[in-house]
């Protein structure tokens, strides 16, 4: 049981190494070395260049005026200033709604926090309840509910308030998914022209023996869309070709660190062994090696590309672009044959969002890959521990003694023996949890969608179950997700939210300083940077040869959905579920939300670069886990209460779910549709508006290389564009219109392994 | 505990009441003076007319040609005959895919019941548990799963049976609902032209300041569909007129009652009250009274059609027709603004199926009264005894002496006392459960759907959580819904399927009894039709003056889906849950299946007239809820065996329930579609060959009055017609145009008052 103290202790700790990562984030900035690391975003829009090299060489590389140190501080107006529609312009939708996230909380928990502290705190202290009952209490428990005694009367303040707190946070939610519903809209109906404006995917185009895949699409098109059909690619199968393009440019970047190691030490050749990992294995000389290496793949690869000009390499799928927006709207949102599993259409994703990998899974499977998932997504979230005590048990002392026995001397003594055994089964946990992301971004690859955006979107769903289960209800009820499964299997329904209620109060004080420590720190370690400062400057010093390269170098990265939102949700579920439990909590939980919305907005504007725009299509996601939040913290309070004797108050808390889940209904059929459909009075708007301004528009050139594989579009682009312009009618097609389409199909996603962003070219084109 | 005697005796005589009423039918049938109740649908199509009146007397009432009565049985085979397709054509698609629900039941349980007594009765009675347990048994016990020791081996068969049992029904269920889905699409691909297939219905029109609706529609329109839009018909509140064109036929009726009575007995003028019920109040002269009445009610009405015409009583509701199926198709399927709760689009139902009274509900409106059912739904569910308990505790001797104490002395007779004490708590129930298919109807029309066939599906809906929980769970653990729910709320989630799978072989025999009084008796009865035998008789000698008159007077009914669908759903539950259990029981479900087929196939080809066409829409509901019985069933076994320590085989039957629930994904994903959407490539081919057949359809005449509400299309059709021309330019319709479309849009529906079907019209035609 911690006390007032021990928490303050515990924040003071938290609140110095937030500040001392903030203060080393505010001096390594100023850094001119570091200005890529720091800056990515500027530079890739092409409106920040390398630090000028007129002027002492070490000023390159530290900063030595002393004025910028005063006002180390800058950056926090600096992120604040940018207003809204200019970071929708800079940064693109999708940042700018997920910093409202943030935002949201701070709407959400301010006032519930005031109210708390101005009604319940008083409620709940002026009792003496848990000193009469002569048990083991903490300060923060008699700030708690724990401190009303049995049948009180006062438990009617904790249920007006906990009406309260769900009504303002209901207001809140309708009116921000109101706001976003509309910025979405505003977006799509501002933005450029884009080709998946005009495109619709089609998949599982069925096998027709007499015509090929290109053909039926045509004619089917043609017959069911007379009026609107406008042109379509076919996909290629080149998930090979991607896999030798991306181990051919991985061996360039070793090439390259070799012959740079070879340029400043030009007396001996560098070598390095052929086997696993270049631990083991022969000789070679290293630039020989790879420079031969480099040749075999691009022989590979221009087979590759003859093989994918065949007919066996077409997957029946399509990009079906419309003549106007919409026909595309129409095509989208109907459906096509009698047959729903043939003809899937839907809207196209951004090219930079397809996932292409997955376009040609058939539809039986996915059916069946689905089920497999939420079979799989179930053990992984009840039995994950059973595979991590496994290792656990094999990476013991003995274990290890066993498998490398001339260490054995060395882990025998005891120092090293206790450390190894205090941490090893640490170790295989914090690997697991670094990795879950990543596992459960393979386990929805499996499952079959088609962007980048949905699959992160469900990634994002999956790990918040984890969370919630492991995280949230795991520390509440100690024991593992599967010991808690086994309890619940044997109580009765309405023994959950009790047992779970009870222990919510006695909980607080460990998760302020979960808060703290996973919340501040982590938010302040984030603008730090550490990893892509480490890596930056690592390659940079190993790879780096052009400019190009050094571009290459930065990793702005982005916000990871997938794994983010998740972690932000359990934020919103403490929040909610404390309230009107142990307001003491919520402080805490206000300042993670100001500070991370200072540090992400801050990374937004010079960091971030983000891989494609979905136009905050996930905020029905983040909607509805908030949702899941509030009615979890209504039945917890539900199960508290009742083993309050509140017997009077408690029935009055029953219709609080009932209104939630209503109110989810009415906001779904209110607002989600503009998150799902695209309305055909806004297509016909554009369309309208289009016709009006630009009536000579040559919508099929501007089309025409939209979705092709980028791995075509890497290099040699003219090239490889040409062998797909199969159709012949398009051969006379000017390299310049190209080049214009291209632009409006900014970055090719990272999955692609392309990161050369089409911003960054207009950036370059106007340095030169 | 009954015993197979004494089921064989409840046998006996279900049977032989089943026989008595079967042959009271094939006597009455025969007499040519019911002719009309037992073959109103050949009326209906004008294929039979009223027996010739050339003959003696007698024998227009009495058939005294003693060979017919040797064929009693021949209506049997006639059933039988009508091959399916000319069964569609003479019923609809929607009676023939009814019948096909029983032959489901028969094509589930017939291998079902085969592999039952084939190898679980064997095994289950080659036991001597319940001898040696020295218990109370019945035969129909030891026939069952009850006399397997615990811990037995023997469970393997029983959980092998479950795998087979569940594996034959999802193969039968996936084949039918594919071979449903096909009827379906191949109904709709043959039909004639229908107004439906060319309009969409919209509501909630936003309003407008400077446009009425009817040109705001026809602008959106025109703007948003501009290659597609044909013409719109607005909908007029006529509500009010309806219930005045009902009372006046209502007082039109009284007053033929007395001019017949009169004309009878010409020397005494008939005399009514004029109070409540005419059972108080003045005495006055009824023809005159009449007469005066209906003079005011026609008054009324001409008013009131006056009314309408004004802009006022138009609804923000529209039929928008388009010049394509198409083009339909694609409206009905998108989202038209950005605010998806304006301009909502969605196919029209049929004409006959609309349902005018609630085209005029707005968004928000629908949304609360949703929330409202839903808590009154399970109110009604879980509650329903308490107001029945009040009724009966107010109906006791006491509470009726005090309201009438001048019957005191006749009711203080113990005999009379006796019969009330026992009768009267049973009335009030009863009462209840006949009203409740109209209660639940009522609460679906207070939901706001649009068509009769949704609401009567909705009805269905909650009609079979109404039986699952108080009639399935009440009869097995006894005690009211809200004991059991009080039960449960207190018990642990695994303890359910155990309490009721353990008291499940317990109540095979009531079941058996259950299904032999209400399913083989029921079905005798229905092919009976006392009631509506009764009602035309009266009809027929009170009211009767015309030939139209006694059509009219013929009830011919249809299918009430809302009711009987869910009662028949009980019989698979019954059977899928006693299968592995109690086999025992199938053989009785059978009988009911095959009977009840045999019965309603007869009803559909001599008696039913359906009222409206929705080419079979209610599968998915018929297939969810087999499916919903399945894993009832599938849970139920999994709670008996954990009883029964057979820890070896249960946990494999947990997999069950979840590919179960994967199947049903499945079935929607691959089926459904089928019934919600309308596949472009089936309009476009419909589109094109009609546009070759007929390249000069004036499809605007033909869509011209199909949306009218049926008050006005009633008895001056010509009249009223033309106060909806607003337009101008359709005055110049000729009349027969407008009857060639009404014979496209058959029956108005009951619901309006109107029991004229065109088929009849047709009918007549064809006599004359």
């Amino acid at each position: 049981m911690a006390t007032l103290l021990d928490i303050g202790v515990s924040a003071a700790i938290n609140i110095l190494s937030a500040l001392a990562f903030l203060l080393a984030f505010a001096i390594l900035r100023l850094q001119p070395f570091n200005d890529r690391v720091y800056f990515p975003k500027w530079y890739l829009k092409g409106l920040r260049s390398s630090p000028s090299s007129n002027g002492a060489f070490v000023r390159k590389f530290v900063n030595l005026d002393y004025t910028s140190y005063l006002k180390i501080l800058a950056w926090i107006p600096a992120a604040l200033q940018m207003p809204e529609p200019e970071l929708i312009e800079h940064a693109g939708l999708d940042s700018a709604v997920y910093l409202r996230i943030y935002l949201l909380g701070l709407k959400i928990f301010v006032p519930i926090a005031f109210l708390g502290f101005a009604i319940l705190v008083p409620v709940n202290y002026t009792n003496n309840t848990l000193e009469s009952m002569k048990v083991e209490y903490s300060d923060v428990d008699k700030l708690s509910i724990s401190n009303i005694p049995k049948g009180s009367d006062r438990f009617w303040t904790h249920l007006v308030m906990a009406y309260a707190f769900t009504f303002w946070t209901c207001f809140v939610l309708l009116k921000e998914y109101e706001k976003v519903a509309s910025m979405r809209l505003h977006f799509l109906a501002s933005e450029r022209r884009r080709p998946d404006q005009f495109t619709v995917l089609v998949r599982n185009v069925p096998p027709d023996p007499d015509e090929s895949i290109s053909e039926l699409v045509e004619h089917f098109f043609l017959v069911n869309h007379p009026e609107h059909y406008l042109t379509h690619q076919i996909v290629y199968d080149a998930n090979n070709l991607s896999k030798v393009v991306k181990k051919k440019k991985n061996m360039k970047n070793w090439l390259d660190f070799y012959q740079l190691r070879h340029e400043r030490n030009p007396s001996k050749r560098p070598i390095r062994k052929t086997g696993f990992l270049g631990l083991c294995g022969e000789k070679v000389d290293a630039i020989d090696y790879y420079t031969t290496e480099i040749a075999k793949l691009s022989k590979e690869e221009v087979e590759e590309r003859d093989r994918i000009k065949g007919q066996n390499s077409i997957i029946p799928a399509a990009f079906v672009s419309f003549r106007t927006r919409w026909g595309a709207a129409v095509c989208a949102q109907t459906q096509q044959t009698r047959n729903p599993t043939i003809w899937l259409a839907e809207w196209a994703p951004e090219p930079r969002d397809v996932y292409w990998n997955n376009l040609a899974v058939p539809f039986v499977h996915l059916t069946v890959r689905r089920l497999i998932i939420a079979v799989a997504l179930f053990f992984l979230i009840f039995f994950f521990m059973v595979p991590i005590a496994f290792v656990q048990s094999l990476a013991n002392i003995e274990g290890i003694e066993k498998a490398v026995p001339f260490l054995r001397p060395l882990i025998e003594r005891k120092l090293i023996k206790s450390f190894i055994q205090g941490f090893l089964p640490g170790i295989a946990l914090k690997i697991f949890l670094i990795l879950l992301p990543t596992i459960l971004m393979l386990m929805s690859k499996f499952e079959g969608f088609v962007a980048l955006s949905i699959l992160e979107r469900k990634s994002a769903s999956k790990y918040y179950l984890f969370l919630l289960v492991n995280v949230f209800l795991g520390n509440i009820i100690t024991g593992t997700a599967f010991q808690q499964l086994n309890t619940f299997i044997h109580q009765s329904v309405n023994d959950f939210p009790r047992i779970i209620g009870v222990a919510i109060p006695m909980k607080a004080s460990f998760f302020i300083t979960f808060v703290m420590v996973d919340g501040w720190a982590g938010v302040a370690g984030e603008i730090l940077r550490l990893k892509p400062l480490i890596i930056y400057h690592l390659r940079n010093f190993f790879l780096v040869k052009t400019e190009k390269d050094r571009e290459e170098a930065m990793e702005p990265g982005s916000f990871d959905f997938g794994s983010s939102e998740p972690q932000l949700q359990l934020y919103f579920l403490l929040g909610l579920a404390y309230a009107v439990v142990t307001p003491f909590l919520l402080p805490y939980i206000l300042i993670f939300f100001g500070l991370a919305y200072l540090v992400f907005r801050h990374q937004v504007i010079n960091v971030y670069n983000q891989e494609y725009e979905s136009a905050a299509a996930f905020w029905p996601d983040v909607h509805g886990r908030i949702i899941c939040a509030l009615i979890i913290s209504q039945v917890l309070l539900l199960g508290l209460l009742s083993t309050k004797e509140a017997a009077n108050s408690t029935p009055f808390l029953i219709a609080l779910p009932i209104l939630t889940i209503w109110f989810n209904k009415f906001c779904k059929s209110r607002y989600e549709s503009a998150f799902k459909k695209y309305p055909l009075q806004e297509a016909m708007m554009k369309d309208t508006l289009e016709r009006i301004k630009e009536p000579n528009l040559d919508l099929k050139n501007f089309l025409l290389s939209a979705y092709i594989h980028p791995v075509f579009k890497e290099m040699d682009e003219d090239d490889s564009v040409s062998c797909f312009d199969k159709d012949g009618e398009f051969e006379n097609v000017l390299v310049p219109t190209k080049r214009s389409s291209r632009r409006n199909t900014p970055v090719p996603s990272k999955y692609n392994d392309s990161a050369s962003p089409s911003l960054s070219d207009i950036g370059r084109e106007q340095q030169l």
